[in-house]
């Protein structure tokens, strides 16, 4: 029995049962609320958590990036969307082959003219058919059409009139619910993309082209939400893990993240206590999309007292390999002790190592490849 | 011959002219200078660009990682530098005879006795002989001992008496010259970390201990710098890529960048158009030590005007996978245009990817493996 106290530092360790648990709960979540689930990989890009995923009754997974799209597809998922607006030509290609070959069901989104001319000019090429959400922007003010925009019902026609073409559905990301002030505004958030899609999908139908899906997607606003009423799948990511920013809104405990990294103390100066991790394994995110109101880099507890929120200290400032941590006269620390730190940012922690370290409890159980890790394009 | 435009996005290119330009620069420096050149490999993590480091000129390397020194120790590299406290057992030992094997001469650092303690006790039990470098803080008020404390005398004194131990002498990084507000003031801490460590050394061989070397180490003190006096190597590590934190300093110029990264514009809004690159690629990191006052987290440049700095737009704010560039009138961009984006901090990105693609001018040459990436311990 290796104890995770006895394993070098510093390393990203993954707790089997919380990470089960947050599966399951989201998951019975979605059951209740009658919608799918379909996580994004992009918190954990790893083929043990999204089996875990499906097996616990996910309908499919959600992609960023063409290439971490293909892992999952590759590995047997039968249903991936890529809720990315891709405007080359390749990587559609790439994907659509992909799909064909692992016979699984692939959908694309689009935002622009753009982006629908260059997945039909390939689906026309090699005759290859696609599912195309529209996607709709509910406030991030990131991609998405503008909901009011007449070009989304025209753009519905043209895909639902299109022989190779099929409108999956309406697809949001409700992304400004990682920078709200409180849960209650998280809710708020979500409920409005509910009903953003609603309407429109209403509009849409009323010319007779069916709208078949209604899929949105965001921890906050998952964790926020109990009714979801027209949504007919949900798209959460960090859920698994949890961080600072659900723990921020109140919409999770310290007790319930999943992920946490380990580290030394390796010095110490007047101030600070200076253990060996910093930007290059915790990241340097405040919280998803970059605008979270979250004071420093990390929450930091003596190994033996985690999870006890009493003894914490702040990690407040991070050099490329070393952080800071704030000293406070009731919790000392000394060179060598070791700590567990939860990251403000877990998806961008997993995407800076190689390798997570699964545990239960305080227990090493085995290591799980970050298989879709690097894979920029 | 292919094209950087024909590349898929977003990846990150390395120009191989401005990379040697760059090497050769510095290392033309320390040559006049009369100083040992001994780069910082946490940069490019790669064995390809060190070996140019080392053809050049370079003395050794400096690593952080002790899994990082590892992989530069098997490559060949005859000459190691550790420039972080280690005060783990495994770690020194695994090094230690690492070096054994490949005939690498390895030097530690110490700033506490808790480390002495650790390095000595592994030495002792197992034989081995070691080279440590008292560790002092020029500033940073991070690692290293206050040079006005009397335990840097002692300690020197405990290793110099020491069977298996040797003082390799007196080490810093003035890593406050990253925040400085310009070059005078860059050149002004590195300034200061030479008096210090001169200072200092000239304490301790009253005492009858010889202190070989002083090392200091940062690309904004070694570019600001030009007489490093009683100095003997400096170890700067950025000075092979550059980025926007000597263009802010006024040490480098735009143009003198060698690493950049690729990206599409796949959406747009009112306010910005919205590019493949995120954080995922550029990481969130404002510059070392993540206290630079750059505004946004890159400078973009359409892919046939670079690096003409009349076209430049800002990269304003990150999601994981998305960058958000600010409209401007004078630079129109349309979806699926490619760009290329000087990042923040180069250090960041090469640690977010395995591959680096070597270009000449707007050639791809071939990729180049980030071999010691991804190696947390």
């Amino acid at each position: 029995m290796i104890h995770i106290q006895d394993l070098e530092t510093p390393i990203v360790l993954v707790d089997e049962d919380k990470l089960k648990a947050n599966i399951l709960r989201m998951q019975k979540k979605a059951d209740k609320a009658g919608v799918y689930l379909r996580p994004h990989i992009k918190t954990h890009k790893s083929k043990y958590i999204a089996d875990l995923q499906m097996k616990a009754g996910a309908i499919g997974v959600t992609a960023s990036k063409s290439s971490e799209a293909a892992v999952f597809i590759e590995h047997g998922i039968r249903s991936v969307t890529l809720a990315y607006p891709l405007v080359e030509r390749r990587k559609i290609r790439r994907l659509l082959e992909l799909a064909k070959l692992h016979i699984c069901q692939l959908n694309f989104i689009c935002d622009s003219r753009y982006g629908f001319d260059t997945i039909k000019d390939v689906c026309h090429q090699s005759r290859f058919e696609a599912a195309i959400f529209l996607k709709i922007d509910v406030g991030l003010n990131r991609c998405g059409f503008d909901p009011d925009n007449k070009k989304v019902l025209k753009m519905a026609r043209v895909i639902h009139n299109d022989k190779y073409l099929r409108l999956a559905g309406l697809l949001a990301h409700e992304g400004n619910s990682y920078g709200a002030e409180n849960a209650k505004k998280a809710r708020k958030f979500c409920k409005n993309a509910i009903q953003v899609l609603r309407a429109l999908k209403y509009r849409i139908e009323q010319e007779y082209i069916p709208v078949p899906d209604l899929s949105i997607g965001s921890t906050p606003g998952a964790l926020a939400t109990k009714r979801f009423r027209a949504i007919t799948e949900i798209r959460p990511g960090n859920y698994v893990f949890m961080d600072r920013t659900p723990i921020r809104l109140g919409l999770a405990k310290e007790r319930d993240v999943a992920l946490t990294v380990t580290s030394t103390i390796v010095s110490e100066n007047k101030n600070y206590y200076i253990c060996d991790a910093g930007s290059k394994i915790l990241s340097s995110d405040t919280g998803g999309h970059g605008k979270n109101n979250i004071e420093g880099f990390g929450l930091v507890f003596p190994m033996n007292t985690y999870p006890d929120t009493s003894k914490n200290l702040l990690l407040e400032k991070l050099s490329e390999e070393h952080g800071f941590i704030v000293k406070n006269k009731n919790t000392k620390l000394n060179i060598g002790d070791k700590i567990r730190i939860i990251p403000n940012h877990a998806c961008a922690v997993v995407n800076l190592v190689n390798t997570l370290y699964l545990v239960k409890g305080d227990v090493f159980l085995k290591t799980i490849s970050v298989s879709a890790r690097g894979k920029s394009i």
